[in-house]
Order: C-alpha cells, then structure tokens, then sequence
C-alpha cells in the first residue's frame, strides 16, 4: 500500500540513478509517475516494449524510460534495458513517501521479555506474545498478533488483522497482507472408531527474507518440524498452504492456489491461480503449473503442465481443442461402422453372413 | 446480519406497504415471518412459484404472498407479482428491529481531520486513519481499519475485521462483511536477474453505492488508477479481484471466484462459484460464465460459458456427455480398423497386399 | 496450536496410559517426540505402519509406538493397533502444556447480561455482545468478536480474529482458526426491474460439539431456519459453507471447498480440496467428493466420485487416460474413413459411385 508524494526532480538525476543513457533533455522537472494513458504534463512513464511505442507517441507525459528509443521523439527518453524495472526503481526512490517511525501506540499489549527494535511503527490494538523479537523498522498495524515466542525480521510490514501465531518466524523486508494467518494448525487427524482424532500439530512456521504473501493467506503449521516458504517468494492472495509444505525460492503463486501437506517445491516455481497440488509431491526447480491445474504427481525442473488432471501443456492444448470435435467423432464413428457393415455385407459369403446376423 | 422483532401487525397494512391485492381477511395480525416449512400460526409466509402450491396448503402459516392464488384456500392471500421481492420488502420494513446509533465508542482511534457523519455506530477496537471521511448513519464493529484519506459513505455496514486502506472509496449503502480487506497491493513485479523485484502499487479502490462483499473477500488496489466495483453489485464470500480490475454494474459474483488483474466486466454479469478469469479480458453485458469455470478469451454481450477451458455451454454439454464414452470410442475404432483390414486383405491383389505389410 | 514442554517420563507409564504391550525395558526416560526423521536420543516416534520398519531402524529416537514389532530391535517398542492415534494421545495427554487459565482482561468490551464460565481466558481486545453466554475453560484470543445472542460452549478455542456473529450458537470443544467468520449474510437477493434486492437473512448457524474449523473459513447464517455443521466434522482452511447448508457429522473437508445454499451433506462424508458442490444437493453417508471436483448431482451413500462434472471415479479414470488420445483418435478416424472411402470405390458399381459423388 502506497501513495506517491509530490516531488520535483531533474530528468538527469532519476537517469543516474538507475543507471539509463538519457537522450534529449535532463533539466526538465518531473512531479510525477503515471501509466501511458493517465499520465499528465510533468508525469515519468515507461514503454513496456517496443510494441506499445504507438500508444506511448500520444501520451501526455513529459518523459519516458524505454528499451528501445522512440523515433521522431522531441520528448526526453531515458534508455535502459528493463523499463519496468528502472521504473519500480524511481518509483520507490523518489515517489513514495517514508513515514517517519511512529513508534510504539499506548494502546499494544506486550508480554514479558519482548525484544523491540528502534525506530518500529507499531500501532493501536495490536498484540505482543511472551518473548516476542521484533526487529528495526517494523511495521505492525492495528490488530496484529504475534504470539509467544515470534520473530519478525528488520523492515518487515504487517497489514493490519495480520496473525502470526506462537513460535513462528518471519524473515526481514517481508510483508503480509491483510487477514494472512501465519501458524494455524495442520490439517491432521487420525480416524479411531470412525471418529476423527485431533493430531496435535507441533511444529512451526518460517516465512524467509524478502517474501510478500497476499490478503487473506494462510500458511498452516508444521505437524512435525517446519512449513517454510524460502527466500524471495510471492504469493498472491487467499492462497492455501498446507503443513510442512517447502516453497523454494523466488517462486511466483497466484491467487486462490491450495497446496496440500508436506508437498516440496523447488526454485522459481510459478503456479497459476487457483491451481491445486495433492500432498507430498516434490515440484522440480523451474516448474510452471497453468492457472486451474490440478496436479496429483511430480514434476521434473523445468515442466510446464495444465488441466485437471495436469498433463504436459502441449498435450492439453491438443487434446482440449478436439473436446468439442467429440459429437462430431461419434458420428464419423456410426457412419463409417454402417459402411464397413454394409460392404462386409456385400464380400461376404451368403453362409458367413447369416452367421454375423444370429 | 439481522434478526426478526417481536412485531403485531395486520395484514391489510402489509399489503397496502406493497401494494399488493388482498384475498380473504385483511384484519388477522401477523407476529412474524417463516419458510413455508417452518411457520407456525401468525407467520407470513413467501410462495415462490405455483409449483410450491401443494407445500404451502400444508404449511402452517396463517398467511401467504402469493403470484397467483391458490384454490380453495380460505386463509388470506396477498397476491403480488413477485412474493420474494415484496416479502424482503416486507421483512425490512416490519421485522427487522433498527437499533439506536450507539455513537462513536471510547475505545476508537482516530487520526487527525478525520469528519464523521451524525447517527453513526462505531463499535470499540476501530482505527480511522488522518482525513478519513465517514457518512451519516455508517457502522463500523469491532477491529475496522480504515486508513489514511478513505471514504466510507451514508449507511454503510463494514462488518467485525474489515480493512479498507489507504487512499479507498466505499460509496453508500455498502455492505462489506467480516474479514473483507479492500485495497491490499495488486501482485504485481518486475522480473530482474532471476528475483521478483515488487512494482509499487500506487492505485486505489473505489467502490460504489448499493455494493456488498461478502466476508474474506480481498480486493486490491490498482498499480496505477483505480479497481473499480460499480454501483449494484453483489459479491458472495471469498472473491478475489485483482488490481485493475473493473466490475460492471448489477453484477451477481458468487463465491470463491478468482479475476486477474485489468480484466474489465460488463454489466448484469453472472459468475458462478470457483470459477477463474485470466488477467485482461473483457467481459460483454449479461454475459454468464458457469460454476467452476476458466475463462481465458474475451466475452461478448450475453455468451454463456462453461467449462475448464471454457467454452459455449451448449458445446459443453454435448461434449462433457461423450467424455466418458471415449473408452467405448476407442474400441469401436480398433474394431473397425480390423475389421476394414480384413476387407482391405480380402480385396487387394496379393502384390499390393504384400507392399503393404512390409 | 500447540508446543511441547520439556517432560521426563517413563516409557512403562506411557504404555500403560493407551494400554499398550510393552516389548524391552520399560524404565528409560522419554524426554520428548518427534518424528521418525527428526527424532534425538530421549524421543518416542511412532512408525505408522510396517512399511516404514527400514527408516524406524535408522531414527535416533530412544523408544517407539509400531503396530507390528520391528525384528531386531534392542530400542524398546510399544505394540498398539494404530501407532499414530496413540502417540496423538500420548502428546496431548503429557507433552502439551496447559496454560494456567488468564481469566478476563481489562481491556475486554462487554455487553449487557453477559455470563462468563469459570476458568476462561480471554484476551484483550475481545468484544462480547449482549446477552452472550461463554462455557467454562473457553479461550478467546485477541480481535475475537462474539455478537448479540450467540454462545461458546465449553473448551472451545477461538483463535485471534474470529468473528461469530448475533445468535449463532458453537459447541463444546470446538476449535476456530483465526480470520474465521461465522454468521456473515447468506448470498440472496430477488431480482427486480434488473437490480439485486437483498433478502434479509433471520436465520443463525449452530456449529456442534467436537468441531474444528481452519483459518478464513467462512460460515454463512441461513435466510431462515439454520445452518448447520454437525458434531465431530472436520474443516479445513479457507472452506466456503453458504446459507442453509447441513453437513453432517464425522465429515472431513479440505481446504479451499466452497458447498453452495441450503446443500445436505450427510455423516462421514469426505470431501477433496478446491471441490465445489451447488446448492440444494443431498449427499449420501460415506460419499467421498475428489479434490477439484464440481458436483452438480445428489450422491448416494458411499459414492464416490471425482472430475468436472463430478462422475463416477472408475469411468472418470478411463475416459481421463484416454483424454490425451483425442489427436491420436482423430488421425485414426480419418485414416479409416479415406480407407472405407477407397473400398466402397472399388466395390461400387460405377452409377452408384456417380450418385455418390454429386
């Protein structure tokens, strides 16, 4: 969550600090970021790729980042390889406002012997278990709750609801978003004369440095042991995981995707929202598993599947595409059985036939 | 939420309030309303449709809403062209007890310039951001965030655990139920030397009048502009909707539904539970996608769609009916291709035969 | 949630508690448990079934729960029918530790009327509504918000945020996981003159004895009469449950399954992740429902079924396997028709092959 701020700055120096080839001029002032079709006079944009150059041409922005230069362009344009990425840069450096630390409301409830780091932003409502650790400039908004024994890294957001339950870990610069549970207990159960037994779930939670979780996630904790989700991953909102699942690094999972108990899966993974993984799989690094999938066995690094039940993505295309040819199959199908009846009928021998008919 | 009031009340007043045409004594009182399974005397009961005729002259009720009446019935009918619409009339109007605005709890944190409305309820444990505006006659329960420069119009609801943040629009006679959050970050990141760089999201949310989401609905904010939800639209339990996304008017959007960033939906939409819509589509008016479905192409005015991928729902069902016959299929085709073999043998001349089985 | 405590205990004690055989000595000191892999000298594992007798030899753990006993085994072993139900015991019963009961905080809201059990503990920042009753031993942690009219029984644990809203009813020993919602509006609205008119929702939800609800789930109050979730079931994360929906006892259903309005769900029913049921189905006892599965039919006790459409399981594997053939069909069925085409050429008189081709 973010606002810019009003800001007045040189071409030239947002050129130099990310490093692009300026070409036109650097003294004009930019006072703002915008995307090509809201941006104004004044405004910084960036030109995806070469293909949006048309749409770019009839904004009314002041100056662009691009990859490759507009031609015929009177506007200054900064070059760089990844626009986007100069662009999140600029954005983040120059434009959004750093609230200065509001310390620690009167309002929080601390158990014994927690730790707080300076300069943390600690709002009303929330909630502070027994030896909690909390690091430099955390952010907790109001109705946080940490329980017993937590540790939450330096420069770590938490939206407000956010619920990080007794003994689990959150890196550092990891933000959750609103409503995400952190250490709810595993879905276990041992059936004992056809009641459901609870197994209690002793393990924990370490959400590793630099990963972002949605709204309204839930990271179940380990029966045993840890669920761990590794350095670098994001993970879109109300997604599911399940106990003692490992998610590697920079990993990439949409929305509204359930991964079941104990499931590892490896770096840069990237599944699609809503897509579903069974228990105790083991995902190869590099996999890519479509929006919808619903996966029931192991993937090799590098795999790339889709459908229910997944398959090899360019089988799937294959075989969707004739789904809706299959009236049409049937009926090729009775016609040809009809025509191969009828010239069976006419090779026949008039004994063998009769023979077919009884 | 609500809950029915100890009400006595005769029935002509009912029907005057609707306008509906009385049959039999307008003089009985009613005391309450009910299913038609569970009333018991005194209650105004709601008959759908004629169908349910046979079950209303069985129920209890001592009066009944009804489209056309029924024969031989000597308790009152009310007849009305639509009994569900007039009985939710009804049950507003006369049976829901409008409690007292409680005014603005003690235990409520509030920023500064913050402007809030007459006859508002909030509840203990809320937190209103610096310039929050809040409309007349708005509740807010327990553990509502509301941040920085948000505005929640006249007769909103937000429900125990919403989080409307920074910079967002709630427009009038919206109900946001528990745990909703509007305005978390879109998923949105720059791919840079193999990690996931976070592109800020400098957007908002705006919703507007006569909206309601259900509860653990998550709605986030635009990278650049606005998400939109326009006036009318109901959203069931666990939606998401992503950054940019723009939701028509009078949309029905029903629970666990997943819509990718900057897809934009007409108005009068239908979308049924689970299913999943990929990011930049453009949904037609009226248009209708079924139940579990994923959608990855655009939809004109009034399509009906299905399936995972979706396609016509007429196609759908013939092929999904075939789908299980495709073992049957395969062994029609190896039947017939022995059997064309054994014509192809028995008509060919034998040096042809032979080049075709070396 | 849950965290062991340092314990020393003998294994005969152990044994004798779930009336188990001892085989080996009886008096070392069990210091803790764990898993077969994670397990240190002092710890009691449990090996859940034979096949898992080779990784059991290899544990460092001092002592073991088996079904059958490992050969050759000096460690000694507990013989018990169902290890993992008995070391499930064994933890609760004297590895969890029982926090001392905190009573009532101050900074706990009450309504009117409210009775409050002995030996609760209830955090801060928990509001109770009027008239509310809460059993004796109940924990409700921080941001929980009990409504008007609504009742904990006894031992229940309501994790941090959760929501039960005016009248609804939970049971003794029931479990809620934080962000869950329980009596948020069922999703009705009567259509006229092209807008969605709410209809009011008056009725509640009774959660029974012995239930467990995960994170996010979300639990809607019936439009009339009750939703219900019956004593002894089991749910997981992010489970959708709609107005009017019964489910019955014993039932398991995993994370991220939506049950659409007014749908009947008998005893020890099991339903897969991501499944989704519509509404006003009537499921048999012992059904089983597949992860992913979209179920649009009534089932009868013990069906068990799978896919989208759900089907029968058997038929669906079939016709799954054979999915990825389509290509392969196709090709075949124009290989036999242009094969057919060229026997019936031959065969044909030559008027007939004339007629044919026109």
């Amino acid at each position: 969550m973010t606002q810019t701020r009003n800001q007045e700055i040189r071409l030239k120096e947002l050129a130099q600090a990310i490093g692009g080839r300026l070409q036109g001029s650097g003294e004009i002032i930019v006072t703002g970021v915008a995307s090509l079709e809201e941006a104004q006079t004044g405004d910084l944009v960036f030109v995806a790729n070469p293909k949006l150059h048309a749409v770019a041409r009839s904004s009314k922005a002041s100056a662009m980042l691009v990859s490759e230069p507009l031609a015929n362009e009177t506007r200054p344009q900064i070059l760089t390889p990844n626009p986007l990425y100069a662009f999140a840069r600029i954005v983040r450096e120059f434009f959004i406002p750093i609230p200065p630390p509001r310390g620690i409301a009167q309002e929080v409830i601390r158990g014994t012997d927690v730790q707080i780091g300076p300069d943390v932003s600690i709002h009303p409502f929330v909630t502070i278990g027994d030896r909690a650790k909390i690091g430099t400039r955390v952010t907790l908004y109001p109705g946080v709750y940490l329980g017993n024994d937590t540790i939450i890294g330096d420069d770590s957001i938490l939206y407000p609801q956010v619920t990080v339950l007794q003994g689990c870990t959150v890196g550092a610069r990891v933000i959750l978003h609103s409503g995400t549970v952190i250490g709810s207990d595993g879905f276990g159960y041992v059936q004992h004369e056809g009641r459901h037994h609870k197994i209690p779930q002793m393990g924990t939670v370490v959400i590793e440095d630099d990963v972002e979780l949605g709204a309204n996630v839930t990271v179940d904790r380990a029966t045993l042991g840890q669920t761990i989700i590794k350095r670098g991953t994001k993970i879109d909102n109300q997604v599911q995981i399940a106990h003692n699942v490992q998610v590697g690094e920079n990993c990439v999972i949409v929305a509204q995707v359930g991964i079941a108990g104990s499931t590892t899966i490896g770096n840069s993974v990237m599944i699609g929202g809503q897509a579903g993984l069974i228990d105790h799989l083991t995902i190869g690094d590099g996999a890519k598993i479509a929006a919808g999938s619903g996966l029931s066995h192991n993937l090799m690094p590098g795999q790339i599947v889709i459908g229910r039940p997944a398959i090899d993505h360019i089988t799937w295309l294959k075989s969707q595409a004739l789904a809706p040819k299959l009236p049409e199959f049937r009926d090729q199908l009775r016609n040809l059985k009809a025509r191969v009846e009828e010239l069976e009928k006419q090779l026949a021998p008039p004994r063998r036939h009769q023979k077919k008919k009884s």
